[in-house]
């Protein structure tokens, strides 16, 4: 596998291994699968558990990361083709890629930021370009339409808490949040979960219903993994019988590029924040998921995310385990 | 020891073996003692000697370091329990941390930054509550009352120079900057000099004398070891005699969150720049001493830094050793 | 060889060592070389290539990196002696530069940022400041008058392609660029053409000739290896028969800290953008060189840039391999 940028790019058996390895990896932490290897990190946007995780990952197997953030002490980054450069950026994507992948065995890119367009943004244009400059392997560490490392950890997350594959009921919920963030956290989950057999809930206000081709993708896996799909707007109906609630914010899809008007959108929803509340229905012991970061008391009540319900924690750490499986896949002895 | 959030977090012996141990890992800076193991190194203030001397410390024992500053490209932290989190920052502390002690051995953290009020620096907010956090160990990198590595490594600086612990006389003189900084310094090394048993004058305009309670905690460390601490705004009869002048600036404590207040507090008191004149009195030979970065003719002449009194230099390489001991004491071999 | 500041502080064994064991290096990468060594690496200024391949180099070989990068997590520095630091920089690089010394086995530093005057930025004040304040290895990774890790790249990018050292023919061209930037690169370019022995021609307007001690050094490196240095502002002339078109905008050197009235200059200047008909005359299979950051149609066209003309990934990857082979010689086994 050259290249990670969705978790499709794993099929069964891989993703299988993935998780089998991480499992391993978390009681046996410390490789040498990765000795004399250099990893080249690019965040185009902000990281805490990715940079992390990442780094202390690689290190744990016995290679070395190489961090670069453009607009913090390394150039800014054009990525458009054809573009007359006479204005802040200072390096493209065209050099800066090819350049990086001479000095590494293998790149890792965060590249997040908005397109002006939900049309763009389906396209994930950043990604698309990385990865048509590059021919070492690859892995997305967060686009503008996947987050396919942490829709691993959260399959793991679920497989440790012993929450059923076939029939398990996961309910992406929309939350408020002061800004309009990207899709591809809601877009990866709920393919995610879709792909894991669960019947899934997106559990959205009608103005923030995931794209359809976002939509499309997460029901064919459903289809092919004998899982479900459907949408609601209305919360009791959702969260009924729910095992697993998965909280995040996301802008308007239909207002990408235009926050002011989805700002407009946003008011008055200020009240979908996951609130102890919202578990009266659901299954006993559901559990509440966040990738975080979280905004507390915006997105989800303290008291919460401070219950034992609360697994955002163990999501993070099995971030982890996780890509050091990922990458020992990729870079590793087994290759 | 499981964190070592201040100097008193290490008994007689346990300071007794860092410094021994600095002292031969000085002679033998290479080591495996920290093989395999990582330390996550979270910065909410700058740094120059803190970010360098941990990493090619923790490099010279065989670890790895990774580096997380929020703001320049991690998310900005919240730390205060219960906010509505709809400004600023992305992220709380109640996350971060036990996600980042997932990913490492051992945290250590820098936040100095200044609180609202002298009450509430006094209760070092952000480390108690980091300190909370985590159940792994734990290194303040200077926090809002303390900066017990910078302390170990100046005990180990007047050792080096065979100043007498006992009955030796230190002087920490306060001196004018531009800005109004925070306390951990000055209350540390006051502290740090009265354990060791030195007779300790603190040189200070009434305006900036320290709080009484950073004063309390001098005094007793000042009793149980037999040394003795007055207080002087006297330059002539505070300097007389010293062995050391210890020179630090620090707004004045009663003014903490006021800084317009507190910049008219310091107008025309900038003559207290240590000059080569304020040793005229002073024993021979008597040495400089500052925790760096020091601001060149502000805070202390060009004639003073260049002279062979001034051993600031040494003081930040033995950050390297004593660093180094306290990682091992906490994480290495010995354990 | 203490320190790597300019080409020159390579005499001709010392260069063909390099060369050689830098082609070695890029057969055979991983190395033990620098085993336990810490490398310090400041930086003053944005940097990709250079940071990145540095610390990739260094970790092939064995060693440990440690980054700082002043205004970004770290206190700006000071640099010139006798201030009174009343202003932003809270640290001078009096007390940086030795601090940092002794937590590493060698620094490498990249400060080019204009001068405010011609005649300050020919002293290269920074870099000489920094080369008298530390013992240990020092390199170069620019400064304000050259940039010699880019020049030993360059050597090798035209040994690989077999380009001729005696009478090859090599033309640096001065390019347009919306702001006034540093005279290393071209100044440092010229230099190594000329000592490789090549007929140089250099090509810009009137009023963005090199300053005439740039000129002398490298006029007299061309004498010494049998090489030729001529001046033109016809590029026709200039572009007859060249086997290599070297572009890169730099500012006019009359105007350095006067950057309206020498955006004032530059009006007019656009076409100065190297297009594919500029080697009309050329020698067939002329190539294109750039240090990088490019600014694609404005300094080149994306028609050259993305031909096979273009050797500017190459001249990039080289940089790796050649500054792991100075390490050697500086740190290496081989002392």
């Amino acid at each position: 596998m050259r290249s990670f940028l969705h978790l499709d790019d794993l099929d069964d058996d891989g993703l299988g291994w993935v998780l089998d390895r991480a499992r391993r990896l978390e009681a046996a932490p410390i490789q040498s699968s990765l000795r004399d290897k250099v990893v080249a990190l690019l965040f185009m946007n902000p990281s805490l558990r990715t940079l992390a995780s990442m780094q202390a990952g690689i290190a744990q197997l016995g290679g070395t990361s190489v961090v670069l953030q453009p607009g913090q002490g390394t150039w800014t980054l054009e990525w458009r083709r054809g573009q007359v450069m006479n204005e802040g950026a200072a390096e493209h994507m065209q050099e800066a890629l090819p350049v990086l992948e001479g000095y590494a065995d293998a790149l890792a890119i965060r590249c997040f930021a908005g397109g002006s367009s939900l049309a763009e943004t389906l396209e994930d244009p950043v990604l698309r370009a990385a990865s048509a400059l590059v021919t070492k392997p690859l892995i997305n560490l967060e686009s503008a339409t996947a987050h396919p490392c942490q829709s691993l950890a959260d399959w793991k997350t679920m497989d440790d808490l012993d929450l059923p594959r076939r029939g398990g009921r996961f309910v992406l919920s929309w939350a408020w949040h002061p800004r309009a963030l990207p899709l591809a956290v809601p877009a990866g989950t709920l393919h995610m979960a879709c792909r894991r057999g669960m019947e899934v809930t997106l559990l959205a206000p009608p103005s923030h219903v995931l794209p359809e081709p976002m939509l499309a993708r997460a029901r064919a896996a459903a289809e092919r993994s004998g899982g479900s799909l459907r949408i609601s707007a209305d919360r009791a109906e959702a969260l009924e019988g729910a095992q697993v609630v998965y909280a995040k914010s996301w802008g308007a899809p239909a207002l990408i590029g235009r926050p002011e008007e989805e700002a407009e959108l946003r008011r008055g929803l200020e009240d979908w924040c996951v609130a102890e509340s919202w578990f009266d229905h659901a299954a006993p012991e559901a559990r509440f998921m966040h990738c975080l970061p979280v905004r507390r008391n915006v997105v989800v009540r303290d008291e919460v995310l401070d219950s034992a319900r609360s697994v955002v924690i163990r999501q993070a750490h099995n971030r982890l385990h996780v890509q050091k499986a990922l990458l020992e896949l990729m870079l590793g002895a087994r290759n």
